[in-house]
This record gives structure tokens, C-alpha cells and sequence, in this order.
């Protein structure tokens, strides 16, 4: 299964939009997440900690993350509280995040990563692009309105292609600018206004590395709550090994055989592999066993 | 070819991020797009209509839309300037835009597509949804900058899923709530923080059909600018036909077999079948030969 999917919450749609219900909800059987900032708190058995909503701050913003439709949950409602601050720069998981996330359960993994963006989305979202008023948590936290000029705003999910591109049983994979040394990937970048995700993956795989991709097939996708990105991994061909790549993005860019990739995999290769809980892990595998 | 694809633009990213390569691309033989508002201005041939750097208004923020690639275009740089004002809630297109898109050139209709995107996502973030704080245009027009915290914000995109549900032979087609009598379209959704594609289309099935999909698979998307969606058509199975309706979304929903299916898509069916803009309709049409 790919991380941070398969929550076991349910989303509960029809509660969100219905205020009474809402509140109803808020009762002394709801959880509420363990969140320090954006990083989770964990119980004695490495699992996600919860307390009550007693455990809030009194001006605390509420998120409904859902119900918790698992049979330990017993449909318990869970929500999870806006941190004070957002961060102007949002950044990736940090060390500590890591080795905690390389032991959580999946679901938790899936619940944690979700209430994260969502938390997060609201810290660094309380004033009004529209018109720069304040704005308040609407619609049990999947909505924020402006309390100046009325304009609605929904959390965001930003699409990202993340592409294998072969040529001749060879993947091309790329270390980024910035990237510890012996570190490859997939390459990736946003979609962007106005193009398809298969006119964005042959965009990006040009830019980066000036190699014509076609044939583009959609293989996985998964959510990645750093801050929220929606990964789309797709398939490629290129007709031509010859690369130019670009420096302002990329490090290096290579060529490798499935023997490789198959030893980077199991943590012995030519390079570092990308770890279990990226998607660009499971196309790789995905690759070997085609 | 599904509409708002196969822009004639070459997005030429590396030239965003130089401000010497952009100011030298401001030239003389840079095109502006014609748009008054968010509508495009057309030629007497129908094609969108285009003028030069010196009809923009003295304070005008120019979005630098790529390179001009087509034989006619000879490489020229093309430019959008952002609306005065931005919509607090943005809308569909109108009954006059509809109509000027059933004859512009599939290339023209991508160009505008993308262009509609990023011009309206300015005019609508202007202000930092951070601090409050005033935005100003950066990177070509691919990003804004705050000028108090110093937040970067880049164009939004969000992903929806559109999905096709078969049971036994039948399709299932839903009538949104609002919708004209008879028109009968895909069910959709916006992907929300914290779930893959798969797992939306199941849940978005679920709230509004009361129906399990399973085994979703990927078959096209298309970007969609109003005001900046990317279309996932996807296709599912479902197990039972048994109804329930999220009444608050939803105003009918049927399950129609082939021929009827067929029917609507040449405009003689029994239901308004979705127009060949939107990517449904092209869902419709894949069903319809696989």
C-alpha cells in the first residue's frame, strides 16, 4: 500500500456542511489529535495519542478530521486543533519526523499526514487573498471565510507528476539541487494552470533534462502532507538517451539498468534509493516487476 | 483531443526565473493577449486576437504566458495582463463564452484556457493569505511575493476526480442540484488534503450516491478554467445499484445502459449529455467504444 493512504477515518461529508450535527459531535466521546506545532504525538506503543477536546486552548480553531469508523474507533469523532503560528516557508518532514513515520502504522500514517495539511493549510491561511481581511474556520474546518469581503476559501492540494521515463530498459533518474550525494530519484514538478497531467509530465521531463517523453500512462497516486501535495506517478518513453540538463533544478541526471535500480532497492546499489514512504519508491518497484 | 490541451505556448520556465532573459522578451515583438476582464477578444477569422506591450495600462502586472512555437507564431513572446479586479467567488463560463468557445481553434481555446488561470488567480490573491500583507507579481507572473512577510505564493490548481460508475452494463449519471431539467453528467469532486485519487473518487461516490466503487482506474484529464480545476476522469466499478442521494448535491441520479448512453451523446438520448468541452463528455465517448 502506498503511505499516507488508507485512513481509517470517514470524512463525513454531510456533517461538515450541517452546524448542529457539528456541534453534536463535539461531545466528551471525541478525540482529539496530539499534534506539538505539526508534529504528532505518539503513545507508549508508537501509536498516534489522542486526548479530549478538553485538552484545547479555549480560542482553539477546530478541524473535523472525521469519524473513526475502525472497530478500535467505535465511530468516535476526531479533530484536531490549528496550530498558533503558520510557517511562511512550508518545509519537509524533519529528521525526528522521519524515523517516527518509518515506524507508524499505515493508517495512522494516512490520518496523521491528512490532519497535518489540513492544520497546516489553516495556520499560514488566516487572511484573505482577495481582499487581505481576516478570515474565521468555517464548515467544521474545510472551508474559511472572509469576515471583510465574503470570499470563501477551500484548503488546497497542489498536483505534482512524478515520472519514470525509460528508453532502451533504462530509467532515467535525477539527484536535485541540493540533495546529499548519491541520492536519485524520479523527477517531479507541478502541474500547472492550463495543462494536462500527461502535457505536464512531458513539460517537466523536457525542462529538466531536454529529453522528449511520450507515451505517458498513469500508474499510482498518493497524497504528501509536506505541505500538500497530491503526487501523480506516470510512465514514460523517451526515444533518446541525450540529456541537457538543467542546472538550476538538477544536480545530475542518469541513465540506469533494472539490475541497478533493482540493487538501490534493496539498499545496495549504484545510488541511493528514494525511501518506502515516497511514491517515486513505489514506481521504482513497480518498474522491476513490469 | 480533449479540450483546453495542445497549447501552441512553450511555458519556457528558465526564462521566468532570469529577470534579465524576461525584460529582454518584453520587446517589440512580444503579443499581448486580448481579454477584456476574463473574456477573450477574437479576430474577424474567430481567433483569439492579440496586440502588443503598449495597449497595457501604465501599472500594469504582465504575466509572461511562453513562447509563441507554432510555424505562425515564430517564436514570439506572448504576455496577459492581470484584470483591475478579481472575483470573490469565481463563476462558470457565461452563455457568450460558451458559445465562442464551440468555434475556437482547439490550440486558441488551450491558450486562452491557461491564460483565464493565471491572470484570474492574480487578480484574486493580491493580498497574503499569511499576514494580510500586499502581494506583488514575481518570476514572470508564476509567482507573487509578499512585500511584508516575504511568503512566496504560486497559481493554484486544483485536482478533481470525475468518475464513471458501472454496474452491470449500466452507467451511473447524476443531475447536479441547480441543473437544468435533463442534463445528466459524471459525478465530481475535489480531492481533498490527505487521500490519493482512488480513494476520492470512492468517497465521492459513496456521499453522493450512497454506491461502494471499486477497482478505479485512470483514463484522461483535461484542465478546466473555471477557475482553475485539473480534471481526473477516472472509471469504476460498483457492486450494487441500490441509490441513496446526497439530496443537498444531487438532484436525480440514473443508471443508463449503452444505447441510451449512446443516444444522448449524439443530442438524441434520453438526458442532456455534457458538452464536448467538458471532459465527461469524453468519458462518455470512451465507455461508449471500449
Amino acid at each position: 500500500m502506498l503511505a499516507f493512504t488508507g485512513s481509517r477515518l470517514d470524512r463525513a461529508d454531510h456533517i461538515r456542511a450541517d452546524p448542529d450535527r457539528l456541534a453534536g459531535m463535539m461531545n466528551w466521546k471525541a478525540r482529539l489529535l496530539a499534534l506539538d506545532g505539526l508534529m504528532p504525538g505518539t503513545d507508549d506503543a508508537g501509536c498516534l495519542a489522542w486526548g479530549t477536546l478538553a485538552d484545547a486552548p479555549e480560542d482553539a480553531e477546530f478541524v473535523f478530521l472525521g469519524l473513526d469508523v475502525s472497530e478500535e474507533g467505535q465511530g468516535k469523532p476526531c479533530f484536531a486543533v490549528v496550530p498558533p503560528a503558520g510557517d511562511a516557508a512550508p518545509r519537509m518532514a524533519n529528521p525526528q519526523l522521519w524515523s517516527l513515520m518509518a515506524t507508524m502504522r499505515p493508517d495512522d500514517l494516512a490520518l496523521y499526514g491528512g490532519a497535518r495539511s489540513i492544520v497546516d493549510w489553516h495556520a499560514r491561511h488566516r487572511f484573505c487573498a482577495q481582499c487581505g481581511g481576516g478570515t474565521k474556520i468555517a464548515k467544521g474546518g474545510w472551508q474559511r471565510e472572509c469576515t471583510s469581503c465574503g470570499a470563501s476559501h477551500f484548503p488546497r492540494t497542489d498536483p505534482v507528476t512524478i515520472m519514470l521515463v525509460e528508453h532502451d530498459g533504462r530509467l532515467m533518474l535525477g539527484r536535485g539541487k541540493g540533495w546529499p550525494e548519491g541520492r536519485f530519484s524520479a523527477l517531479a514538478g507541478f502541474v500547472e494552470p492550463g495543462e494536462s497531467i500527461e502535457e505536464a509530465v512531458m513539460r517537466e521531463v523536457l525542462e529538466e533534462s531536454g529529453v522528449r517523453a511520450r507515451d505517458v500512462t498513469y500508474i499510482a497516486s498518493q497524497p504528501w502532507p509536506f505541505p500538500s501535495q497530491l503526487m501523480i506517478g506516470c510512465h514514460s518513453h523517451a526515444d533518446d538517451d541525450a540529456l541537457t540538463i538543467d542546472e538550476t533544478e538538477m544536480a545530475e541526471i542518469n541513465w540506469y539498468v533494472r539490475d541497478e535500480v533493482e540493487a538501490a532497492l534493496s539498499g545496495d546499489g549504484p545510488f541511493v534509493a528514494p525511501p518506502p514512504h515516497a511514491i517515486a519508491h513505489h514506481l521504482m518497484k513497480w518498474w522491476i516487476e513490469k
